[in-house]
């Protein structure tokens, strides 16, 4: 794997991924480009104490192109886009719209080919390992950054999900602070390991991550893939309607933390869950729309080695052309409602696996 | 105002709420209507340390009917629905599809003008009047069900947002748990009372709900309607692109112990408040959609008395034609991203008043 490292027009960073060793990627960004106008502040709410990222002067992002104008393919003659190069593998380059940036974070946009029809699920195998590798590299480099207390690499797929750009992509940020829902996790396991030392003074630490999916193993209805490194599973209490949680088998903190076996595997796991996803709701149905989300332990919280690496794969469509909502119960209380059991959501995706 | 409680073919309870003391109700439910088949489990995420509903059987709810077959129109010759009756003003019942039922809980529907093509925002003071009465004799009624713990008045308002019946109605959800999102705010507020203890031993204990409040009036710039018994503002760390809280001035627990003067002053202001949010996008747009949610102390917590009632408005909406989603950021790391920021979306919703 070759990593290049270059800038935009306007000072953004750009990094060019690619297979071979003897890439040359030496395409100059000839656009005028104005410096980025985007600010962000970070606001707690004395209530609910979590925060909140105001960022103004996003609305004028861009918005459903046409596909001739599409930011994400690879420049030509007289289309200059984002990416300067007439054609790439995987690309990582900062947001021009952040709504992180400078004390308050940085978010990054990862293409993960410079096909615009394909979509993750019609990647090959070296391709989804050389994102793996790219999500890896960003990880490391954003964790340097001073600053940066969490980093989040995620796909949103779909114009049902609010995606406005449809060609392949993903995103990376990197939290100034650790986002609720990880404190929240982190809270769950440390309350488990004292409950556990208070029954049994003398034991050794179990770890809440690993007793949710030894007990998801041992159950079997919410299986839903089981591999050598890996194993996924709906959970017991899925917020959505096709929701999969993607676990190494041998507990990591973050994705720099994988072994080569895991990472070896994971190509050919994740692409098989991806492409089961797609056929979950019948031939002739749209694609699926879909979040992709990579938890990972904050940087230095003084637990984070308990924390489990893992990946959340959830779809908002509960049935054929019908998406579930967030509304009063969600949006208002918190509290989720699911009309799609979550063994019933598993035997569905057993079901689709391929021959 | 005069109160008729029915039932339903099926044995579900239905209650009209009349202005006139000399209101007739007895119309007959004279459907074939067999037994609903909803059942609800509620599931603990060990991680998230949440309840989520797991409520099967609700995939077949009436789904976008045409307007022609609204189940929540008055019942007529050849066409029966819902309501027996051939006209109303405010009726509820419990739902034919409930998320929460039994043990778990149980759902109503709360029906707000006969007039299947009017809005909250088109009814009168007198008529909103009678819905905050109905709000407020349900919450007394439910709370008196074994198994409640929370009782939740909300309105869910256009397709956006998820409704699937057009005609202007909102729903009461009973829980018989206490919802995370009240946890929090409840957990808020002990910690705030404590901290300032700690700081001041003598002192009387401060409420948070109180301070927050008393911080927007001093400060002024998110405030959108002060009235004599209400204040109504965008929060500090709006979560939405137009979020309005509206406080009654004198903190109480739950609609039951609302008094008198901010009870007759509430329609005026609520109904302000609804006409400012579809005005906030211009003329010409389709209605804003909304959710209103009625925040109350939860039924048996020990500090029930420190929360404070109010109503939590927010739109989806961001800009003419554009809604927020709630993907990756949101979804995956609990992190909104708020692209309106608070004190211009408070400015804005002064603009639009009437004169």
């Amino acid at each position: 794997m070759k990593k290049t490292a270059t800038r935009l027009a306007d000072g953004r960073e750009l990094f060019y991924y690619d297979s071979r060793d003897d890439a040359v990627r030496d395409a100059v960004d000839h656009r005028p480009l104005p410096p980025s106008q985007t600010a962000g502040e970070i606001r707690r709410d004395p209530l609910l104490g979590d925060s909140v990222v105001v960022a103004s002067h996003r609305q004028s992002r861009t918005y459903h192109p046409p596909p001739d104008q599409c930011p994400l393919c690879p420049s030509r003659r007289g289309r200059l886009t984002e990416i300067p190069a007439a054609d790439y593998e995987v690309v990582v380059f900062e947001n021009r719209f952040p709504s992180l940036v400078g004390a308050t974070g940085r978010c990054e946009v990862v293409c993960f080919t410079d096909d615009h029809d394909a979509s993750f699920a019609d990647l090959g195998e070296d391709r989804a390992a050389l994102v793996l590798a790219a999500w890896t590299d960003r990880t490391a480099e954003l964790a340097a950054l001073p600053g940066t207390a969490q980093i989040f690499c995620f796909e949103n797929r779909g114009e049902e999900i609010g995606v406005t750009l449809g060609h392949p992509h993903g995103q990376i940020y990197a939290y100034s602070f650790v986002t609720p829902r990880t404190e929240r996790m982190l809270a769950s396991v440390a309350a488990h390991r004292t409950a556990a030392h208070r029954a049994a003074p003398g034991g050794g630490g179990p770890n809440l991550f690993d007793d949710v999916v030894a007990r998801e193993d041992a159950d079997g209805r919410r299986i839903v893939l089981a591999a050598d490194h890996w194993v996924a599973f709906v959970p017991y209490a899925a917020h959505w309607p096709y929701e999969v949680h993607l676990y190494p088998r041998r507990r990591v903190p973050d994705l720099l933390a994988l072994d080569e076996a895991a990472r070896a595997e994971f190509p050919r796991v994740y692409l098989d869950l991806l492409r089961r996803f797609d056929r979950v709701f019948g031939a002739g149905e749209p694609p699926t729309p879909y979040v992709a989300a990579w938890h990972q332990a904050p940087l230095h919280h003084p637990h984070r080695s308990e924390f489990a690496l893992h990946l959340e794969l959830f779809t908002i469509r509960r049935t054929p052309g019908k998406l579930k909502f967030l509304a009063g119960s969600e949006s208002g209380m918190s509290v989720f409602i699911n009309d799609v059991p979550p063994e019933a959501a598993a035997e569905r995706l057993r079901e689709v696996a391929s021959e």
